[in-house]
């Protein structure tokens, strides 16, 4: 609630501020540090920032103020007049001000400005009497009525847009550029009969009235649909609302002296140590970002105006020590005087991320936890992510198309669709679909979400289409200026290549190059030096990668294993830094060659000799898997699952296949089909499987039970350390544990006799069930360790069957009316009902054995929030898969960071 | 474990005894009541009792005894044969003992009894010498070799029985009583050649050794499958073994002044206050309840013996005051001296408790808290039992072709099998069995298990198959020996009239009557009374059942409502005594006429205002179904839930009803197909179903919400009180919760200014998925009540589909190497886990909201162990199907007994 005395307004302007840039959370990101810059004495256009308690009030209370909002906003504006010596509106010396949303988290594209406001019939005059500039005036107040029609009013962008074209066309001129004065005069008169027609009002000339409509347009865009979509999609919550950034104008657009631009003060793609951006000269506002002129490289900028390019270069250095981290930053130059209108934390691709902090590091910058803390986890796959063959472009020789700029890196190859719509329509079908569009706008990014790779014809390294393929970890090429849509035909034409809707295309991000054919997309150069395929010092993305995976290693507490149920993949987790594998699902060796045949014996066995006869031709084949995967672990423990799937998963469902398996089994289809059908079960979730099979055929455990222990022997003999951990799946009450245990431990003993040597072993169970978690307790007396197998327990503790959960799900996690889960609990674990459980399991399990090892080998595991959660309630490792064992080290040492912290 | 000093037998005798009646859990019920009627003064033969300790040692020590029991055993054998001036084995005055077991719960025909223990060659002579009867003393020594040979070594029973035989055979005599002492010399002989043959060594001459092996039989058959099995279906658990009593013969086969009989002190079929029994003369031990000769009833003693007969019904007395309930008793009559060999508390059919117990309070020899615990809750449904039809066997002049003994009541009819096997495997097909034996032994129990009703030929009242069907509930009629079986050609005959297996046959377990024919199975008399069929003068029945729940409804503190989804059942419940609706299941209400068609148009809609129209349909037949229903309640509550099951149970399965559909529809079948298929989950007990369906369809949620508060208002109007009570189902999330609740109030508030009206209602939900058990704080804050649908909540607590658990939850509950839950988990509450939850969720839901109101509504409801559970934990009602209300009630009032006695 608005107490009487709440500051809602921060001043800004002559080197001092009322914020400063810890103030984040209330004054916005942009605001913060337009305070910020001002008190470092940077040249800021002077201004003040509405907090985002405000915000929360307008929203919260249907679009009321807080007492003295208004009183505070009208003091500020009288300060700002005074400070600039003109005054909004005024017919001599008139202020014009911009209004511009700022959250606390960045969110280009999706808050709506309004600039040069302030201008009506009188003042554009006193514009022009002051600047000396009709053409520019007019062109100012066109700008502002357009901005404030569409952006504050609703009137449609294209009205505009059509409104002008009709000027232009009646003038026969094909260029904005082109207006003089007097064309622009006719343009804002239709303006203002198009603004009537829609408002049923006419354009307000009220300065006053202009902001505050203005401030309250900035105010309702945080909750627009747009708004909502790109914070849900990028996970950003908990926030107030948006402050509101009232800042007197300057112009980029006064003529050749003047100009606007952005820079980064290291590469964004890349991470290199260098400055990076680009400009417009005689432009305004989002003319760079927006896409519709190709800006120049900003180390031109130096030949234009060598004292604003080095006034620049020391504002970049003195920023980066300031901040401590790569800055975003916009500026403006008005006939040659330069103006920062903005810096904050630059978005950059995941290579960037990891280049800029090892390097930020190594300069002595940052520590290595700072370091670790930043590099954003969610991300860290796309290191990994597939490049473009570059040995089949070369074998082939191939050539590029065409080559735009290289906006978001990673190899795609797909097929091409020209709207956001085909594109989504064509990924649901399974299609890999490159997404090529004139340029890209917010409403583009669902089919951006879906496309493999995104093509612009226009905009730079910061439009819109490169900044959000960027933050999607999609490839983009943008600016590619060459290729020439023709939307009706649903064609391009490149270089006089021509390609049609569904043709195949090739986009190499890191370069820009785009290749009008199939092109195959190969592993990361990571891989390939874990692989072998490439030398690591040929590899600088490499030595970053191992550099920081070090600090990484430093830090974290958790564990990292690794879901691997072959060999192969059992190595290449080892090589990404798993300490063991925390799952390996030995149902998946039945699969191969003969296996499946002697699975379907055991099945279709009638009594118990039958039964065993078959389960000793898979005893030499499942020992001989075991052993391999031990030796790729080299002495790290293997958590083995027993049998946990339906036995009918193994049977043939169609008539073929069961005629064939009938004939060799010396059965008719029907007594194969009858057997089928008895197995067939309404909820097989909830079914006969797991640890129930193992009970009621206790030979499928002993023979499993068996393969492992004698697998381990054989590797301990060549003088290999080995650790099996046996793991009974489903167990849902702890007798059902213990009988297990009984069978197992007999064999164990049996083949120690039989060997004359033995091994050390663990066994344990699956927490799957709720049951089992409820009473962990007491199965935790007799268990070695416990691994929360978070996908069935998200199942059953949720009652959501996966397979079917689509039809309402989505809805729950998406719908803006409802958002009843955070993420998808499949994603991330369900903290306050499934990790409520997990916590309560752990715990439970460690009252009756401290000794107990805890783990998580669910698809969670290598889920960066999730294990964010393992490490709060104190488990002791995560286990996924083995791409996401280094993004699980790192959200590991981020944990413990965390952790660090919060003491 | 044993110490030195462990006491481990007790002697009584002479009217002293060490034991006493509270020591059951020590000396096992017999053993107890022996030495507690030595010590009343009650005519008792002297012995000892061996502890059930001894016997548990024995059991977990495989077979060793513990320190310091051969000895105590020794010392009180020379204490009984100093009392008795007789010695084991003597051969001048013989000391003959019996072996019996005795465990702290009564356990008929399981356990095993030696007879005439200490006989050999020589004692035998000194026992002719001393009764001056040959004849007898060679036949007590023949009946001790069999039993001993078959109880103690195994050997087979028929293999004696053929011995005997032939012996018969070779003399051309027919019964046993006809052989004379030469014969049973022979007879010996055989014994002795047989037992010898089957064990390899000779018959035990020493009686010390007869005596310890008999000991240890008697332990091991405390374990056997037959004890087990006995223990398992009877839900006996806990007792540490069997007690053995040693105790000095008396002889009812002494010639025509002796005898042996049994008896109850009331009516253990009707519960009538007169004294009720059965005996032989000239028989010994296991003759009566064996069932070969049937015996003469308890008042035709008076004239054999007046004396005796007057002294026993003195006993009765004594028993009645003593023990304060109907006792069960064995004597003999050992040359016209009246011996007590055992009494324990009489079991009886639930007719006779209700009976008994209301009597006994009518008489202030108990109070009704005493009544109302001992009446088993179990049982109580088998008052609302059917019986035959009188109606019908009077309007068809139906005659009985026979009547046997009623020897356990209700009515039955089905189809005749004459083995317990086929009985199993025809009742396993769906067919209502009458298991027709000659007689029945413990290896019946299966088909008695599975069959409607079971006649015998031979038997009373107190043999095997009587005892078991009243345990059972089974309908029986014992002793009717005018049915002669041909066992090979399966069929019977009876009176002139032959049936053949399968034809149908009618019992009347009240009368006695047998009918040949298939009769109409009807109402009990209390439905009928309540039903308004029957006069509440004419039924002594409906005094007892009416009185007694007086008793029971002034002690219970848990409210018992109904699950019901008509008016009728509704009526019906409430003339049980509901005391609301805990559960009304709206689905039911659409499978009705017209109704499935609307909510198949609803389903098969493709857009809001198609399901809307469709919805509208529904609405007035839901409306009048739920006016019915509050009609029928009369301000009782009404808790009613919303729609729950998924939609494609809804739609048809088969071709030609989709077809129809199609056609009505206007769709293809293929679209009415592919929508069934679109429907079809994998796991649909984990789908789209319960508050899902809600969400994504308000529609259906708001049409329900109109027809519960439409109907209500009508309701009112017509001044009859209403409380509805909505139910969202399958909440798993409070917000869930929050969104379903904010469309019901929505609608409500509608309503309320529509009708100009208001009515009281609560909204709440059922917690039936763990993770609303787990965050019941949070759904609290929200709900009014909570409704805990276990039978879900079992499932996806346990992880078992009960459509698919059979495969391994029999084996888990019954096979004796698992028994990981203690009751089906669908039938009883699982307490441990299940449970766990429901006390969890009760307590976090009481923390935000101390107000909530508490319910049960799964099939749990209705099961006395359960409703002791949620008397326990503080729910505020439970709910069950109609005919389980009283006996939810009586288990009520159980638990708050229970409750009180605890504190």
């Amino acid at each position: 609630m608005a107490e009487k005395k709440t500051k809602y307004v921060y001043f800004f302007g002559s080197g001092k501020a009322e914020g400063t840039a810890q103030m984040k959370e209330l004054l916005g990101g942009k605001g913060a540090n337009l305070a910020d810059m001002t008190s470092i004495g940077l040249p800021v256009p002077p201004g003040f920032t509405i907090s985002t308690e405000a915000c929360a009030y307008y929203s919260s209370h249907e679009g009321a103020y807080p007492q003295g909002l208004r009183e505070q906003v009208l003091e500020n504006l009288a300060k700002l007049e005074t400070l600039m010596g003109a005054k909004l509106g005024d017919n001599e010396n008139p202020l014009l001000v911009s209004v511009r949303s700022g959250a606390a988290q960045s969110m280009p594209g999706m808050m709506d400005t309004i600039l040069n406001l302030g201008l009506n019939p009188t003042s554009v005059k006193a514009l022009i009497a002051k600047t000396n500039n009709e053409r520019f005036a007019w062109d100012s107040y066109r700008r502002f009525m357009q901005m404030f029609g569409d952006v504050v009013m609703g009137v449609p962008h294209h009205e505009f847009e059509s409104a002008l074209q009709d000027v232009k066309d009646s003038k026969g001129k094909s260029l904005d550029t082109e207006l003089d004065s007097k064309d622009l005069q006719e343009v804002i008169a239709r303006y203002q009969r198009l603004y009537k027609r829609y408002t049923g009002e006419e354009f307000p000339v009220d300065p006053i009235d202009q902001l505050f409509k203005s401030i309250n347009a900035v105010f309702k865009s945080w909750n627009n649909e747009r708004a909502n979509k790109y914070r849900q999609m990028n996970d950003i919550r908990g926030l107030l609302g948006t402050a509101v950034n009232i800042q007197s104008m300057v112009f980029g657009n006064m003529g050749d002296t003047s100009g606007t631009g952005v820079a980064f003060t290291r590469d964004p793609s890349t991470g290199e140590n260098q400055f990076y951006g680009e400009y417009l000269m005689n432009a305004q506002g989002e003319d760079v970002v927006a896409g519709i002129r190709t800006p120049e490289p900003i180390e031109t900028l130096r030949a234009v105006n060598a004292d604003v390019y080095d006034q620049l270069v020391g504002i970049r250095s003195i920023l980066e020590k300031h901040y401590k981290d790569m800055q975003d930053i916009e500026f403006t130059i008005q006939e040659g005087k330069l103006y920062m209108l903005q810096t904050r934390n630059g978005k950059r691709t995941i290579f960037s991320w990891l280049r800029s902090q090892v390097e930020m590091v190594e300069e002595g910058l940052i520590d290595k936890e700072t370091a670790i803390a930043r590099v954003p986890a969610g991300e860290f796959g796309k290191l990994f992510a597939p490049i473009l063959d570059a040995k089949y472009i070369r074998d082939n020789g191939l050539n590029e198309v065409t080559r735009g700029l290289n906006a978001s890196p990673g190899g795609a190859c797909g097929q091409i669709y020209f709207t956001a719509d085909k594109a989504e329509e064509m990924a649901a079908l399974g299609k890999d679909v490159i997404l090529v569009r004139a340029e890209t706008s917010p409403e583009d990014i669902g089919g951006m979400a879906v496309a493999k790779g995104v093509v612009t014809c226009r905009g730079g390294m910061t439009s819109h289409a490169a900044v959000v393929a960027r933050g999607m970890g999609c490839p983009c090429v943008s600016g590619a200026g060459d290729i020439h849509i023709n939307e009706a035909k649903k064609t391009l034409e490149v270089n006089g290549t021509n390609l049609s809707e569904g043709d195949y295309m090739s986009i190499d991000g890191f370069t820009g190059a785009v290749y009008g054919t199939k092109i195959p997309v190969r592993s990361s150069e990571i891989v390939q030096v874990l692989n072998g395929h490439m030398k690591e010092s040929e590899s600088n993305l490499f030595y970053n990668y191992k550099t920081f995976m070090a600090y990484v290693q430093e830090v974290k507490r958790l564990g990292v294993y690794t879901n691997a149920d072959t060999p192969h993949d059992t190595e290449m987790a080892v090589a990404f830094g798993a300490e063991g594998i925390g799952l390996c699902r030995t149902e998946h060796m039945f699969f191969g060659g003969n296996r499946i045949m002697s699975i379907r014996k055991m099945i279709l066995a009638n009594n118990l000799i039958a039964r065993e006869k078959a389960l000793s031709e898979l005893l030499p084949m499942q020992r001989g898997d075991f052993e391999a995967i031990f030796l790729a672990l080299e002495g790290r423990p293997a958590t083995i699952r027993l049998l946990d799937p339906p036995l009918h998963e193994f049977l043939p469902n169609d008539h073929t296949s069961r005629h064939e398996l009938a004939l060799q089994m010396g059965l008719t289809v029907e007594e194969v089909a009858q057997k089928s059908s008895a197995l067939h079960e309404f909820n097989p979730m909830l079914g006969f499987r797991g640890c129930r099979l193992a009970i009621i055929y206790p030979e499928i455990l002993r023979m499993q039970v068996r393969a492992i222990i004698e697998a381990a022997i054989n590797v301990k003999r060549k003088g290999v350390d080995v650790l099996p951990e046996i793991m009974i799946p489903l167990v849902g009450n702890y007798k059902e544990f213990v009988f297990c245990k009984k069978h197992a431990l007999e064999v164990i003993e049996k083949i120690f006799n039989e060997q004359g040597m033995k091994v050390h072993y663990k066994i344990g169970t699956m927490i799957e069930v709720p049951r089992a978690a409820i009473t962990a307790d007491e199965i935790a007396r007799e268990a070695e360790f416990f691994s929360f197998g978070t996908n069935d327990l998200t199942q059953m503790t949720c009652g959501f069957s996966r397979d079917d959960a689509a039809s309402f799900l989505g809805p729950y996690v998406n719908d803006t009316d409802k958002q009843f889960y955070d993420y998808d609990p499949f994603a991330t674990i369900d903290i306050d009902g499934v990790g409520k459980l997990v916590d309560m399991a752990a715990k439970l399990g460690r009252s009756t054995n401290p000794e107990i090892k805890l783990g998580i080998c669910g698809e969670h595991g290598g889920d960066p929030k999730t294990i964010a959660f393992c490490d709060k309630v104190g488990l002791d490792y995560v286990s996924c898969s083995p791409f996401r064992v280094p993004i699980a080290r790192l959200a590991a040492a981020q944990a413990s960071i965390a952790a660090k912290k919060a003491k």
